[in-house]
């Protein structure tokens, strides 16, 4: 499998494969006494010694220039807004608590494990045992990375879908593990028509010739980030039959669970042969619009879910107590409060508000079924042939220029994924962009009014 | 240099040397139809699928078990009080600010960063860059590992000194890296007499003997957990300057850096030579008692620092930001209002109140010089030779016994410190316990009042 891609992170997954250095120059030009040998010492690891510039520092770079300033940044995912009031005062209460501030158990809080497992026991159809099968992580990122750092053996394989959530790739090389790469395929008539992100597809023969004796894992993402796809319960059976074949350890990755537009199924429910096999990763900063708390979850059967919390116990110790404890109260609330309706209604409103202007504009979009993405496919866009572009965008997949201009002619932010894929399959993507829409209405608004002025670019 | 020990972290690095998994049996016994190979497909990775008991979960079922409730626990390193109201007042009103609430920058929130230069550039003697030079981590722990991942390639070596605090084992070994012990040395008289923390001494010529082509690191923690040493300026100079002539990186775990009872050195800033080599690890968890924040942070220059990032990134991908904002708050407002001195003369203090006990009791210690824990030897104290210590605490040396004797028969729990050496070196601790005296006045007066129940077994 080809694995050459512009990212950072999969450059850095590429040097750690190839077991070399990049080496990076900032240090030979400094002129010590030590001889070369002692310099190369000073060198940073493989993992994490590539240079080249990430899509965040890109777009940021690319606003920073923007003579439309401020820009509408509907480029990363963190909200506009702040958490319910009922968790941030939930956060201040337990601030006042001696032991909430102190270490909680490298698994979690009591409270916050016996919360998820009350909360998640009706979805799975049996009561979980907060005890032994809920385990809390710094974030689903550190989750995830956890979950690796478990199963993980140097050489063992994990297939990712793309485009996938960048972090994977880098979390899966740390134990050395190989990334297997799988695409989803996007609408067939996705440049001229406007359909939903569920006809994102698995070619399961692809799927199946994945599949090796070294196969440990496979990721899944649903609902879907970038594309908004909601997995439906015939693709998870398909998945959770091959899964269950070959013994290959699910991971599902379900931050954005309670942001579904149609039917959601969660994997680990479909069968006890299926459960056995899946860790189901949740977000506390997706959940309560609270991305910077770094407070998630990993939810499965004692023989997996031990794993990831010994690793967790190495990587971070233990998690955030307050807001742990914050969390606690808040999922005990949001269950009786109708605050998960009232989220997905809130954020579906945004999303149908935001998305008026691509019929408007005449461009094609994947319609999410769930998350607070949009993918918009901008091929009926005509770049200015002598447009300036900087080098290190003017040498990446046509969505990264879109993006530069974008920023630049209308002062709007959005993320170009081709960065979440290999550059075999990047092709796919490169007449996308990727809004973010969990923002103020406002903002929104302005987004829409500025993006009128695409109009002229449009053929 | 032999590398047995106890510890289950050591005992996952040892059987991830030896490229082996310590075969499991829970998932062996399932009657699946899958074939041997795909069971063994389940299986954890080697790093963490050591069973072993672990000291905290020892403490924790000596302390069940004891019929002396409630134990005073003196053990793990939590404070028995609250932070400062200055930082929890300042973490509830970021709580009420949007940008406190969603990711904060992956290298921290530019106002912390800039409060940690500003605190820190004076024992520098120059200015600290917030942007180059500081970077913000979950916990000083994951700081730890973010540096070794940084840094640390398989086979690449790392000393440390004996006793170390257990979570470097296992963060070293998470890159692969070859963790190379140097005991510190207890005072020859530790058995009969009082004396200084200081008196714990290093070997320079076996810590020059440890020095190989392939010394990558080596970590320094001063002042000490659990020795209580703060390493002379003499020391540090002597360490650094082996450092500057095999261009080691120092990784300097200066997380009780405003707990010191006499003269502290930092040792960036002995020289610029050895500050080039340097990363210092702080925490705002032991700073500003609220050791379940998870907010750490290195500081060294950017050649150093930038990777410390990069890796920081690929593991937790930002930290925790209203508390981020807190403690930012919290460093401005602890250097106008005289906490750091306030923090110091408090600890000094309980460890005063708490010590009285062990010349009443003609037990000899390791007179603290900075931090919170005191190591007590009680080679004096006579167990009962038919005392029924379980096997798992049988096996191990006479400070685990010591540990279970003290819950069981006085209701006082303690840390043994051999969980923190080899095997090898395990001799030099076993029969010391660890103490931590960050506990309110009244809990130390009861917990001196209970070991008076010792005096019986002292011969």
């Amino acid at each position: 499998m080809k694995l050459q891609r512009s990212s950072p992170i999969l450059s850095s997954f590429l040097a750690l494969r190839n077991n070399k250095h990049t080496q990076t120059t900032h240090l030979a030009v400094r002129s010590f006494s030590n001889t070369m040998d002692n310099r190369a010492k000073l060198l940073p690891a493989a993992r994490v010694s590539n240079n080249r510039q990430d899509v965040w520092t890109i777009v940021n770079e690319a606003a920073a220039a923007s003579p439309k300033q401020p820009i509408v940044n509907m480029g990363q995912g963190f909200f506009g807004y702040n958490p319910p009031k009922f968790i941030t005062d939930a956060a201040k209460a337990s601030l006042d608590r001696v032991e909430c501030n102190q270490y909680s158990p490298t698994t979690g809080r009591p409270s916050l494990k016996k919360a998820l497992a009350d909360a998640y026991s009706p979805f799975w159809g049996r009561e979980i045992d907060p005890v032994t099968e809920v385990t809390i992580t710094t974030g689903a990122n550190e989750g995830m990375l956890s979950a690796f750092m478990g199963f993980i053996e140097p050489g063992d394989e994990v297939i990712v879908f793309e485009p996938f959530f960048d972090q994977y790739i880098s979390n899966i090389a740390m134990p050395g593990g190989k990334v297997v790469y799988v695409p989803l395929h996007p609408p067939v008539n996705g440049a001229t028509e406007t359909s939903s992100a569920g006809e994102w597809s698995i070619d399961f023969d692809e799927l199946k010739a994945a599949v090796t004796s070294k196969t440990k894992m496979i990721v899944l993402n649903t609902p879907h980030n970038p594309v908004g796809k909601v997995f439906s319960k015939d693709e998870l059976l398909k998945i959770g039959q091959l899964c269950v074949e070959n013994n290959i350890i699910i991971l599902s990755d379900e931050v954005y669970d309670r942001l579904f537009y149609v039917p959601f199924t969660r994997i680990a429910t479909l069968s006890p042969e299926i459960e056995r096999l899946t860790l189901t990763v949740g977000s506390a900063g997706k959940n309560f619009y609270a991305t910077g708390w770094r407070v998630g979850w990993l939810i499965g059967q004692p023989h997996l879910i031990k794993y990831v919390a010994a690793a967790h116990t190495r990587i971070c110790y233990s998690s955030v107590s307050p807001l742990q404890e914050a969390c606690a109260i808040g999922f005990n609330e949001a269950d009786k409060n109708g605050f998960w309706t009232e989220a997905k209604a809130e954020m579906k409103a945004k999303m149908d508000r935001f998305n008026e202007i691509w019929p408007e504009l005449g461009l094609p979009y994947s319609e999410p079924e769930g998350g607070y993405f949009v993918l918009v496919n901008f091929s009926k866009v005509k770049l200015p042939e002598d447009y300036p572009f900087p080098a290190h965008v003017a040498n990446r997949p046509r969505d990264f220029k879109l993006c530069w201009f974008l920023i630049q002619e209308v002062g709007v932010a959005a993320i170009p994924p081709t960065e979440f894929y290999t550059e075999q399959n990047a092709h796919l993507a490169e007449d996308y962009l990727r809004f973010a829409v969990c923002k103020n209405d406002d903002v929104l608004d302005t987004a829409k009014e500025r993006l009128r002025g695409l109009k002229k670019y449009i053929q």
